[in-house]
């Protein structure tokens, strides 16, 4: 599957409505759920190089709007790596200590380390969308953030982090359905959140600010838009592209700082 | 599988030699590759609903000497759970900044939040191992330590944290084993350490460090000796003690702060 159709061009105006949230890659699910096994184990052995080489590190950026599917990306995905070499940050609502430094402090010390996969769940992101959303902060602002998050992904990546970006893409009425589907199971109540309905009455507001964190787009940190209403299509999509982009930082294991041959262990 | 022969009882001397350390339990390899699915899908399930509770932790403590498995119980039975839930902590050797504090403020930095379950891959315990073995501590300082770790752990159990402590117990023929594979395999190089001989140098005083960590088992916290020769024993064996102390936590959904019914998602 060649996942460049989903990647967003650098310093180019981004229309979320150029991709289908039902896509399916021309694929089955049952075609698509055979070709997922073999990109696990091979993302498994790319992590155990990345971890043994300890020279780069992988920056994973999940945003999606409410019921996108983070949680069961994380679950079905991030799942294949050993837990050893992944680092999962969730960031919520900002604690007061949060608030009283500038946006990007807590993300940055959360940044992985060399050998490290880093998974943020929600994002820097997340101060350009609600606050835009519901006018904490204007365009102007909103503008001078996005040139702050440019930065700061520079410093990552010329520091050995590479940065892969997804938007989970799911339509208006496939969140309807995982919000009823939610309501209808008492065992799913925890995750749903009454303020979800609010959010989802700004639909419009929250694509245009998408539109807007996509642009910063680049060869170094892509964003990719992953069509998202099939939930087998989104795990399969972001297992290859995340397959490709561990191949083209190709991890080699260490040379050993001893002579093995010389070494008896008694 | 009844886990209670490998508990360390409170308050007693103890000896390591009382466990065999290829025990398997009376199964069969066969048998116990079998039972370990049905125990990973329990272990899933208890694990999202102590994080839908948000009202207790779990911490798991993993001790070995070298090659003892360690990182292969993270991967095999920590994998079982979901992401998103667990904090993995590698305690290494200090940092400059660590070690001009007490030696627990980078392990209490590290105490899961409630929902989560915590991983200690190397723990507190490390500084009355191998500090101890190198002289650079006396017996008086490790009895001290002892007893502030017993205090810092019970200030976690008594905050809504159960502590749960694995030492993986593996005989000195199959340490030699495991570190002559990794000297013959050039990709598993990265996992040798050259100081991992000196350390097999001093194996009856780890021993003897070992047996006084173990003492600081409680109902609370308790210490598990788990036979580890047999890699498929262990990760049984280990799945079994989380399940027991899952559900003896008994995890419940909350009860929604709404109501489902007269909630409509337009």
């Amino acid at each position: 599957m060649n996942p460049d159709p989903y990647r967003v061009r650098p310093d180019r105006a981004v229309q979320l409505s150029d991709w289908n949230t039902d896509d399916h890659g021309g694929l089955s699910k049952q075609e698509g759920e055979a070709l997922l096994p073999g990109l696990q184990t091979r993302l498994a052995d790319l992590q155990e190089r990345l971890y043994a080489e300890g020279q780069q590190a992988l920056l994973i950026v999940l945003q999606a709007r409410d019921a996108g599917g983070k949680d069961g990306t994380v679950k079905k995905v991030i799942g294949a790596f050993n837990p050893n070499g992944v680092q999962i940050s969730n960031f919520k609502v900002p604690s007061e200590e949060e608030r009283a430094h500038d946006f990007l402090w807590r993300v940055h010390a959360r940044a992985p380390r060399l050998g490290m996969i880093g998974v943020f769940n929600r994002s820097q992101y997340e101060d350009i969308l609600v606050t835009r959303v519901h006018g904490l902060i204007d365009k102007q602002l909103a503008e001078r953030r996005l040139q702050h998050i440019r930065a700061f992904e520079s410093l990552l990546t010329d520091s050995g982090t590479r940065i892969v970006k997804f938007y989970l893409h799911i339509s208006r009425e496939e969140q309807k359905e995982r919000l009823q589907a939610r309501l209808d199971d008492p065992s799913k109540h925890w995750k749903f959140n009454p303020g979800d309905l609010e959010e989802r009455a700004h639909w419009d507001d929250y694509t245009a600010a998408y539109e807007d964190a996509l642009t910063t787009s680049t060869a170094a940190a892509p964003w990719y838009v992953i069509p998202a209403d099939r939930k087998w299509f989104r795990n399969l999509l972001v297992s290859q592209i995340l397959v490709n982009t561990l191949e083209e930082m190709n991890p080699q294991y260490p040379v050993a700082p001893f002579d093995a041959a010389t070494l008896k262990i008694e």
